[in-house]
């Protein structure tokens, strides 16, 4: 099998006021061979932020003086050794993931004007990987269900999803190549998906969570957005304290399991049109396709995720806000954090016993496939910044943790975006990526990557 | 069956100059009651650290005006309402855990004078539920395996364990009667067994971990150190959002698996003594015993922990340190750091499927009994303060994930206390709490408890 081409927009000289247009392989490689540098790109992640900011508000916190002051010390420090893969790479930083050099404020007002003493365990490794952290991106309050102001690039009467919403909007809007997002139900998946561009959450714990404020901590996983699978692989690779390698295709077309979850009666026409389509095509393109149908006892995840583990674990973790600063934290949060505080203690052990359960039968579901198609979302972004959608069809693979993509391959009826889903088994992140890179070969094309309104 | 007596040390009116002494049980009783005040119990306890701190070296920061403030504030409210079960109990924090009034260093010089603008999670709840914290107890290098200057309250020229070191000292020496500490590999039983005192490491997760600087995040879980069972039970409920309950006897006799483990060859005389000992009076007694031997597999447990999860998450979430005061690391600690950042992603993988493997046959280990009666320590606190004995008895549990304790129930020929380790499968906690009550009536002593020379 020939070399698949390389899953990136299109491959071009770089002009200066579109650099902010590269993807993370191409603006490195760009900088490495001296055709551009490290300045010039920021400048124009700077310029279209300052374009579009004030429609899409995805930005919690920027300082351009010290995103260009990491920039020229970089260029300054002459051509990136090879332990600086990311040399000169912007990358966004949802805003509960603490930060040395810019406030840390969680969404809510608790945390107005925090500095955190240290940087997240994923900054620090990028940082030191070359990367220029170029800001903080809007979170739901504390990673969570209560939106900030951000809205969809491609319609700004749309909500970009949560609670990674600004990491979401800012890659999708082409202002930063790459973002960090953290998903304890659907928080990178789903705002990948409604935006358009293609969204990581690994295997639970593969990227390490220190600094970043805990939701529910036996189901936060740090996850990537961007506008291209090796961006994906080559920040993942950092992560992980891997060198990076070249992103290899599957070996044969993969085994592709067709999952339609038992959530499948929520997803509205537009879903239900790109999984089949997907299917087909994908079939067609020489995939052995079969159905996948999750055992009965999973059907209880979505809840356990959503309604028992989330809920108390989130009541313990903000024992320290419910205790001084209970005034300003939402009604909608207040009201989960009251549910986990009244919780029987034998309901979230039972719930925590279906998730090992379940994670236990994971080898039969993955016996005879390679990776999972499923639903991301219920179908496009809902009208209305005051909901971030249902966060479902991403749950019920957090509480697995399974790493799963989401790759920008359809569109709904009112034109927005609606992604697949593929899941993987446990730790077999790296045979995702090569799936992925298969049928996205088969499935995508770089217009339908971000906002290119 | 008739009700078990108290574990407590001994039932009296508390005497002022020696309220230090009481266990929590005892103290909240006697503050409810008006027996005693809040600021009296304090003042024994700071009484008692003013006499003996410079021989045990237990704390790392202690504010003696802002713990009598505290308990000044409590006494002032009158008598507790039902929602705050700690009225009045002093606890020491382990410093790697957040307080928002007392400096949290990691016992590393890079935090010198770090302040946290929020309490950790556990340290909120209890402050909730009325208990006092009396200081920050010494930890080795961020809760690693390079000490602090704690010594062993039965012999100072002993360790007294680690990490938790200045936890376990503290309340075996009888200045605070309950403290938090943390378990990656060993380090709150460990302490515990080393200074004769009761030391719980709940299921994995069940102690809500926000707020703690992590070690290795799939293997850190915070845990207690006491004088008393009762004490671990009643701290425990408020941990995980539970209204305290009256300490239940077990049903019948406990059906204990004797398991020696792969490490036994590493028990030296005085641990064989006390299982064998141990086992011997339980059998004696009316328990069922029968020897559980643990699947081949598991005997790679303590190398997939120490050796290659521990070096990689340690490695990954020091990311910050690493790059900006890496002269400031200890030696041992920079060559932890240094293998885990060189280590092969693969064996990482291999080490996370092994314990997962493992985890997913541990309902076979528990189908016939209730507990396992385990080695806790080799033996007894070797002798010198530059380490802190071998976590690999404790270790392979932290991995298991299970819930285990241990009592002080023996000593070596020195004279110092070997502990018993008790290990119940995981979320069966409390089940180990009702056996290991069942256990301390017919091995324990109240003289065993701490060190009361």
């Amino acid at each position: 099998m020939s070399a698949l081409p390389s899953t990136s927009a299109r491959a071009r000289a770089p002009r200066s006021g579109e650099l902010n247009r590269l993807t993370a392989g191409e603006l490195t490689r760009a900088i490495a061979t001296g055709e551009t540098t490290c300045e010039a790109v920021v400048r124009d992640c700077l310029e279209r932020i300052e374009t579009r900011e004030n429609e899409i508000h995805a930005w919690a916190a920027l300082d351009p003086e010290l995103a260009l002051r990491q920039a020229r010390t970089l260029d300054r420090a002459g051509p990136p050794p090879p332990d600086r893969p990311l040399h000169g790479l912007p990358i966004g930083v949802k805003d509960i993931i603490d930060t040395a050099d810019l406030p840390t404020e969680m969404g809510s007002p608790i945390y107005c004007g925090h500095r955190p003493p240290t940087d997240a365990a994923c900054v620090a490794l990028v940082r030191a990987a070359g990367a220029i952290i170029l800001g903080k991106t809007v979170t739901c309050e504390f990673a969570g269900m209560t939106p900030g102001a951000t809205t969809n690039p491609h319609n700004t009467a749309h909500t970009p999803g949560g609670s990674s919403s600004g990491s979401g909007a800012a890659v999708a809007d082409f202002m930063v190549p790459v973002a960090f997002g953290t998903q304890t139900g659907g928080s990178v998946l789903r705002p990948a998906s409604y935006c358009g561009v293609f969204g990581f959450k690994p295997t639970f714990g593969a990227f390490n969570r220190k600094g970043i404020y805990p939701a529910a901590e036996s189901l936060d996983t740090i996850g990537l957005i961007a506008r291209s699978l090796d961006d994906i692989e080559l920040v993942s690779a950092v992560l992980e304290l891997r060198a990076p390698a070249q992103p290899q295709p599957p070996a044969r077309a993969p085994r592709i399991g067709l999952c339609h979850t038992p959530l499948w009666s929520c997803a509205q026409a537009e879903t239900v049109a790109a999984i089949e389509d997907a299917a087909t095509k994908l079939a067609k393109a020489g995939a052995q396709i079969r159905t996948v149908t999750l055992p009965d006892e999973f059907s209880g995840l979505r809840d356990a995720a959503r309604e028992t583990i989330n809920n108390y674990e989130r009541a313990a973790a903000m024992a320290h806000e419910w205790s001084l600063h209970r005034e300003l934290i939402s009604e909608r949060l207040h009201k989960r954090i009251a549910l986990g505080r009244a919780m029987a203690h034998a309901e979230y052990v039972a719930a925590m016993r279906l998730g090992e359960s379940c994670r236990a039968r994971l080898p039969d579901v993955f016996q005879h496939v390679d990776v999972l198609l499923a639903p991301c979302v219920n179908g496009e972004a809902p009208r209305g910044l005051n909901e971030t959608g249902d966060p479902g069809f991403q749950a019920i693979w957090t509480i697995l943790h399974v790493p799963t993509l989401t790759l920008p391959t359809h569109r709904g009826r009112n034109g927005l975006p609606v992604g697949i889903q593929l899941v993987a088994h446990r730790h077999a992140d790296r045979q995702l990526f090569a799936c992925a890179r298969w049928i996205w070969h088969r499935l995508g094309t770089p217009e339908m990557i971000g906002y290119r309104g």
